[in-house]
């Protein structure tokens, strides 16, 4: 038993009377206490959306014994749903190229408690950013992903995350495609952030493009990464003004200061267990 | 039978297990079903608070069976409750002075059907703007209110305002301090725009207070007004950016727009009951 | 002579030494007093872009006279180059369909005097808005535009244009897309509003896109129209945060805000001519 | 002689005719080529302020000549005035206490070429930031300061900031108050991020006091150090939205984010001449 630790079960199902009702007396009958509960009917997708946290201080079921005692309700109410702690820490894996802002801003907001992850593992297919990673005592492997070899090193990439047992992979500024395949293996755990309002400016360069259609805000959009590139389900976004004064490098360096929040933002939202994704959209239960 | 209205239920109260299963399971047990809710545990404040709306459509106990059915519960669980309808729409009094800007923004919104009220009385310390209100066919009262006579002049307007069955006051810049008897007899059902972002520039002339501080952003609060000038439960705040370029006209003019946005954001989270006040806070369930 | 009134020269040029000395030296021989002035050098585009404003009270030259006292210098220095006085109220014709708030906000912004403009015709392909038109004293003229008479209407509603000397548009939410041959005979005279951050969700049905996106942001861009439809140079943009809990008609409900605010930003921005359009990018001088 | 150097000239002097004409005039003359130019008269102060850039490539004077060759049209034109070099990079001590996200964020930005100064030295009433600082090569001082001895701990600071020639001093979350004495040494040289938008929540505990009062925003605010506490002349400013989930920890971490950007931006403002005080206020020239 672990006090001081809370269960979250986040719920998307067909809406039907009872949801709410059914759900919360199966925590009151084990003696947990409800702290924050969210609930929402898209009616237009005719979908019921929830998240419920409760105090395990009480409760009645050990935390290994929930998801069992669980089920037999979650089938008859034909639910999609996921039980998490908040004692909890998955081990997440930073992948980058060359740029270091979002991954010393990932690494320092750990160090400070913000995010509740294990940073076990920085992948990159450059050399660069080895001494960060390392100044924070954390294993840094280059893989030298090509055209060529590109299949091969993504295979290699998968048994090291494998082998570690890494649940969350964050792109933070990673400038390779992962493929099909590759993201298969991580449904709704690749968090990227785009360096642009989504979809304005998909693809290479976003800034350039901003640049050059004169647009009077940047943006930066966090997503989950998709096989359809720049198209997963929004996590978080935002944007910053600027003017004619802002040259190509201005908008770079501001838009430095958006990557990181935003991407900081939808990671701590994921690892909160507060994004849901339902079609290829997102509730954020904020 | 109303169809296509729903129910909603504000609680708030102390902490204790079984709080959301147990009002969700009598909203259940009557054939409700839940559209949305969201709960919330103040650890500070050790309260629990709570906003739970459900479709009408099917639910088997009439509108006004609802509260003597639902107050055994709310005793054994010692709640402050209230239940309110979505096809109610509350009889509204704007109180003016001589701009005009909120008033118009008020009644545009109410035209293109965005706030659930009847603006059924405007009332002023002055004559001006007597043609806005009849353009829009609503009855304006004008009391010349005056150190003198205010006592006997706020008596005249409650007559008013009691004969008519007013249920919520907004001040749109009204510029007259209204005394605690009057506001007693309206608690938490005055909301007032004060034109600075409170609690910096408590009093008279926030803009010219703001200009010379030399601040960067200038802001607006909307608040329910209680015996504390100034000083009630925040509702809404919003801010703009301003510049040295910037003279005292253009904060006011700028400060116009913030005005109408954020008075009007908090009427209709007031009117559509997303509004708790606690302490001297408020919970906004948006 | 005008007492009270300003000039401002807008400036365009290639790059060169010397421009700010000989063009204030200019005001300065003939006894102007600079107020405010900005002056930038594009590096990319390699322009420099400049507006200054000064006070006509002791200037020895007739506003008549200053252009044709200016055009040396002009040519010499090879120029794009404006002067304006602040005195001059341009006629402006506003352009709807049946959507009102955008009508409503720059009509009240004017009688405010927010807008340096008089509004004096109100046109549209359809007569649900003649009575606040009306309502404000202006003419209202409606044009039924279909598929088939596109041509003969715009040309009617040209000579109606010419006839009253009017010298700019603004497209109030205006549902019909104007011709290449209409467009041309405004350059830079046309205002649009589009109700998305462009140049996400081009065309028809933004927030429909947004929306089934998924995005967390909705925005609203002012832009000129030219004959490449919602392409034209920006002018003015903003943004709004929402959420899974937006419909998609409060995204509608709440964009209305963004729309107003921003068509009314630009608006005035080229009224007090701080707008200078290079390329298809615009410099504002805010 | 310094090529890609630019020399920026900051004015501030009561209004008078032909000022903008004389200052280019004098560039013009020695061969400089204007890049940027702000130029704005306050109507209430009376003053004329102005920021004024140009490209040293073909100016005649060398840097040390500018000065004395400017002096008598200053005199004349009875200006305040100073002139600064881009290449310049002034020397700038951090003060610092325990919390650390202002003084990375600030090496960091610096390390990436955004900031241009020599962050030389960091002083500290607490040893524990150290290792921040050693790891990125840069000398710590700790002085114990106590009530006691304030007065001779100043001294023997100020002894070492004199003595490396520091221009500019950073005060990053440094939990003390200077003395008068001390700030008379560096006059509108300091900058502080006090964690709050002034003028509300002056003083200690900024966001106990916007979590008691049930805020909707929460600020920062940079400014200048001044004998006035928390008054200083204010260079930025910005806001964050909250809510009644946001326990008081949510709005030390959120603020957190608010204070490192604001704090960065006021510094880059300052090391980039962009920011002239007058009065109490400032002029920012973005």
């Amino acid at each position: 038993m672990a006090p001081h630790s809370n269960a979250i079960l986040l719920i998307s199902s067909p809406d039907r009377k009872g949801l709410v009702a059914r759900i919360s007396d199966f925590i009151y009958q084990h003696d947990g206490n409800i702290l924050h509960a969210d609930e929402h009917m898209d009616e237009e997708a005719k979908r019921f959306l929830m998240r419920m946290e409760w105090d395990l201080a009480d409760f009645t079921l050990a935390r290994e014994e929930i998801p069992s005692a669980f089920a037999p309700l979650a089938e008859e109410l034909d639910l999609s749903w996921q039980i998490v702690f908040t004692d909890h820490s998955p081990k997440t894996s930073i992948f980058v190229s060359k740029v270091d802002h979002c991954l010393f801003d990932l690494l320092l907001r750990n160090r400070a408690g913000e995010l509740k992850t294990d940073f076990s593992l920085v992948v990159s297919n450059h050399a660069d950013l080895r001494p960060v990673s390392e100044s924070f005592g954390i294993e840094y492997l280059h893989f030298p992903v090509t055209k060529e070899n590109k299949t091969e090193m993504e295979l290699a990439i998968l048994k090291e995350l494998c082998h570690r047992g890494i649940e969350l992979i964050v792109l933070a500024r990673y400038m390779q495609i992962l493929s099909e395949d590759f993201v298969r293996h991580f449904p709704h755990r690749i968090i990227n952030i785009h360096h642009s309002f989504l979809p304005a400016f998909i693809g290479a360069n976003p800034y350039r493009q901003a640049y050059q259609r004169g647009v009077k805000l940047v943006g930066a959009t966090s997503h989950y990464v998709t096989a359809d590139l720049d198209n997963g389900p929004i996590i978080a976004q935002d944007v910053m003004r600027i003017s004619h004064r802002d040259s190509l490098d201005d908008l770079v360096r501001k838009g430095r200061d958006l990557e990181k929040v935003v991407l900081a933002r939808a990671v701590k939202l994921h690892l909160d267990h507060r994004v849901l994704v339902y079609g290829n959209k997102t509730a954020v239960f904020e």
